[in-house]
């Protein structure tokens, strides 16, 4: 075995609890090496000789790497463990000191004490979780009466410019949660509904009024308390890296300079403040005048946002914050945040928007999880833009999966795309057969497909502001048969346990034909899903041992039995088909 | 070059802030692979080709990596970057999303915006500090008013058993401040002092007492306060893993049972609360009665030893803690630690008791440095049972380097010995000149040297309780020529910057010879140290390009000149001699 590609730590991802007596450990060796991963482990204080064995599993296989998991039990919460790792050349140990040949030269790893704040724990209905992300200018407008001096025509033709208006609003969205509760979603994330000049929000004004435009407290209320009567959750976007020019501690310090008090609650390079001919003080991304920076290490400006953050789930009973660009904000004040809302509501989901690998704020301390760009990014290349094979696609999904502790992975936002592409439908150049063949891959992966609005009817556009473009709600507009997949998708993930809490293990990966395959299992239930993604016919024969003792096996998508004799199972699949087969008829 | 070798991830010790402008990276590849290894980087909001370049250097070997490290400058603290690694086989791209030939493949690596509670910083006087270690029990005898009922007598003969006592007292070190002073440490590190029925003091009766064998309020300012005027610091040991059987709180829980409002602050299994056969709560190690576990993921708790380490602080101006297992309790409550006790003192240091790889620990928001048992694991090894080569010595060093942030390998406590361990010179089976040359090697190592009391006056004893035996007072029971060793290189320590604040690189490494050679260097001051571990004479010939244009090379050790042409200096080592040579005369 190639010892330099050997690699745990007993942190992050490679060493966590699942709770305070079960320690998951994750081990990385070279592709390929088949090697017997062994762990022994024991209490922290017991002498040499007291170890129990733990065989590993190997979960996943990226570019390079193979990846090994498994479950340390501990009754004292105080674990020690060292690896021993065999090949048909011989066995090593693998421990702090490193890899050897002696077990005792080799050290333990210390996982010292399992702690409380060590415990990542999610809500446990993320697990079954489908978000629907809303744009609420541009979703339905329920009110006319509310509208901005000047809106444009609500149509398909519409185009919109970054700063068109066409009403949309929050009874709008009241108006139309039959129609998402007919699409089969359960969560329900709106970007920012604050009061703001912009029309997407992200520059806010006052963080405790609802634009006029959009409503007021009692429309949210309203919409909450609808949603969570029809079994759906409501989340809102938390905009604090950097507020709007019109925020009143910015005037404050536009009007009074140094001698502000608020002049440490932003960073401010020199006095007096100007916006030309470049802000002399620090924006989100290049200059960018409108969105002041906010300085979120300093105590007051935290405790103002922790106020607020708990107050719109006191007030409003909202389920969740999405926090925006949640990477360039400080952990200390995560961590804090973490803490009020947990408070507020133990239930309440935290998601980070951080578009690369988030390992550093999914270590139980800060976020629930992210929008899973990286999931996006493989998708893209997969079944967009056709630049990868089923195995490359495999690798990459695998890599991303192995950043992350298993909790994190259960709650990922995965997106095909959002108010910030390009819509998944235009990257595939329109070519609706690629679209469908991903949305039954997002509805199937592990984690909680997010559905960007208008996708389920087929809505296309360029990147923002083009992918931002009003609702269609006329059915001639309307892709009635995407909506159609989309509902039976969702169905079906609600009917299979192992499509929402069931682990996920590659199937079969042929890249010549385009054939990429891989399984969802529970204790009771295991969906097995075969992708074609290429335009010719594919006769692929599966083995159906890992579905376990099943009598027969099923096909939810088209309510029938197959034939799955001798632990294997042929199926044809026609261009761009995708087949699921089952255990549990469902 | 092995791709499998490669890694990097940007955080922990791979990624961090040397301040806000400043992002030190480091990164692994195979031993041997002879990599030109660049680091292009970019604001994050910059487009494609307005990256800078940085060399990294190769700093690091240990027995399967090399290791690379350089500085990224940031003006807007938002940075991308990817690696351009080069050998003579071409050059490859390494980023976030691995390892391609295609630049855009790569990826970025982003370290998205330096935050204030990314920043690490030590207190300045830590790259200075000499730590001496007193068990007050064992150390001076200064009030005999004070001495428990019964008492051993105080000689070269005595041997402690686990509950004996002795005498010794805070007045005791008061006493002996200017011994310490004439020794040259300038950090005294004491052993718990609180009140508690044991000499050692770890099962804390009352942790705002000091126990009254030792003295009271008064004489620890008086201690605190006479050190700080020799320019010396002082540090207490703080004992919150558990509390003693006597604490208060216990015994309101042993008394009350569940019905106690101190109930949670303990881990009871069952009540009533019993201490045989074995205890029914969590102790320390095992089954230990005498020492509850604390809880302190309580808030209440959690808020007592805040209280506790600010009022020590304030009330006797300590200049920082020393966390007893501190591996065991939860990192939430260190990091509250960490604001409140550098609040109440900026210029404190705090340093976990971790026996194991303390990376969780030393990321900036919890420790500044550990009690570094991998550094006396290794220097054991090396010197005391001569296990190990100076190829495997310098490689364990490397890799125990490899673990920690610059700001954390300044401020270890590099010990060889302590109350915890046996003597080093009876590890050494009394074989001085092994002692001598692990002490230079102490001395002029990266960190802080630890005397553990005694050791500089020849003190032998095998683990606790031997190694702690009444400190040898009577000149005739001390070795005074190893007095003078520890009082000479303190003195080159303190007369080279090179040593305290100077980076650290191998020079020579020949295992066969047992000779091993590295160099100490800041901006204006180089070190160099070569160690002959054998029990022959050897000559090395030394490269010494590294120390600069310096016209003439000094030996301070000696006082003399060294002869230093064309770029080497030949030098004749007896068994176990330790030569420097620098570029100042000091
Ligand atoms: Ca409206
Ligand atoms: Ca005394």
């Amino acid at each position: 075995m190639l010892k330099e590609a050997i690699y745990h730590r007993p942190e992050g991802a490679w060493a966590y609890p699942l709770d305070v007596n079960c320690l998951r450990i994750r081990l990385r060796a070279k592709r390929g090496d088949r090697i017997r991963c062994r762990l022994l482990h024991a209490d922290r204080y017991s002498g040499e000789g007291d170890e129990s064995i733990v065989d590993l599993e190997k979960t996943a296989t990226d570019t390079l790497f193979d990846y090994y998991e498994g479950v340390i039990p501990t009754a004292t919460r105080r674990v020690r463990y060292v690896f021993y790792l065999e090949d048909p050349m011989g066995g090593c140990w693998y421990g702090e000191k490193g890899i050897f040949n002696n077990r005792r030269e080799a050290g333990d790893f210390q996982f010292a004490y399992i702690c409380h704040s060590h415990l990542f724990e999610i809500p446990d209905w993320a697990y079954d979780g489908v978000v629907y992300q809303i744009f609420p200018e541009r979703f339905y407008n329920g009110d006319p009466g509310n509208d901005p001096a000047e809106v444009e025509p609500w149509n398909k033709g519409a185009r919109p410019k970054a700063n068109s208006f066409y009403g949309g609003d929050l009874q709008g969205i009241i108006d139309q949660l039959s129609y998402l509760k007919e699409l089969g979603v359960n969560l329900i994330y709106l970007t920012p509904i604050f009061k703001s000049p912009s029309n997407h929000k992200y520059d806010t004004t006052d963080y405790y009024r609802i634009d006029p435009h959009f409503g007021d407290l009692d429309t949210l209320k309203k919409l909450v308390d609808k949603a969570h009567r029809l079994g759906m959750r409501v989340m809102l976007d938390a905009v604090i890296n950097h507020a709007g020019y019109g925020f009143f501690a910015f005037q404050d310090v536009l009007k009074n300079g140094a001698d502000s008090k608020y002049a440490d609650w932003f960073y401010i390079q020199e006095f007096p403040v100007v916006t030309e001919p470049v802000p002399n003080y620090e924006t989100f991304a290049n200059d960018v005048w409108t969105m002041p920076k906010l300085n979120m290490s300093h105590p007051e400006v935290a405790a103002y946002f922790l106020d607020m953050a708990e107050y719109w789930i006191k007030e409003a009973g909202i389920d969740g914050w999405r926090l925006d660009v949640a990477n360039e904000v400080d952990p200390d004040f995560w961590r804090a945040f973490r803490k009020r809302v947990k408070k507020a509501n133990p239930d309440a989901l935290i998601v980070g928007e951080i578009w690369h690998d988030s390992g550093p704020w999914l270590q139980g301390d800060q976020f629930d999880s992210v929008m899973n760009y990286l999931f996006r990014d493989a998708v893209m290349q997969f079944f967009a833009t056709r630049e990868i094979g089923a195995d490359v696609f495999d690798a990459q999904l695998a890599k991303s999966r192995m950043l992350y502790r298993e909790q994190a992975l259960y709650a990922m936002f995965n997106l095909l795309d959002s108010h910030d592409t390009e819509r998944f439908l235009t990257a595939c150049g329109g070519r609706e057969e690629r679209m469908r063949l991903a949305v039954l891959f997002q509805m199937t992966y592990l984690g909680m497909p997010m559905i960007y609005y208008g996708d389920e009817a087929g809505m296309d556009g360029e990147t923002d502001p083009d992918c931002r473009r009003p609702m269609l709600w006329r059915e001639s507009d309307r892709n009635g048969e995407l909506f159609t997949l989309y509902q039976a998708l969702l169905r079906i993930r609600r009917q299979h346990p192992a499509l929402r809490r069931g682990d996920y293990r590659t199937w079969y990966v042929d890249p010549a034909a385009g054939i990429y395959g891989y399984l969802r299992r529970t204790e009771e239930d295991c969906v097995g899903v075969i992708l074609n993604n290429g335009g010719g016919t594919q006769t692929v024969s599966l083995d159906t041992h890992l579905f376990g003792e099943a009598p027969r096996l099923h096909d939810p998508l088209h309510g029938k039995i197959v034939d799955g004799r001798d632990g294997r199972v042929t199926v044809t699949l026609a261009p761009y088909e995708g087949r699921m087969i089952s255990t549990n008829s469902g």
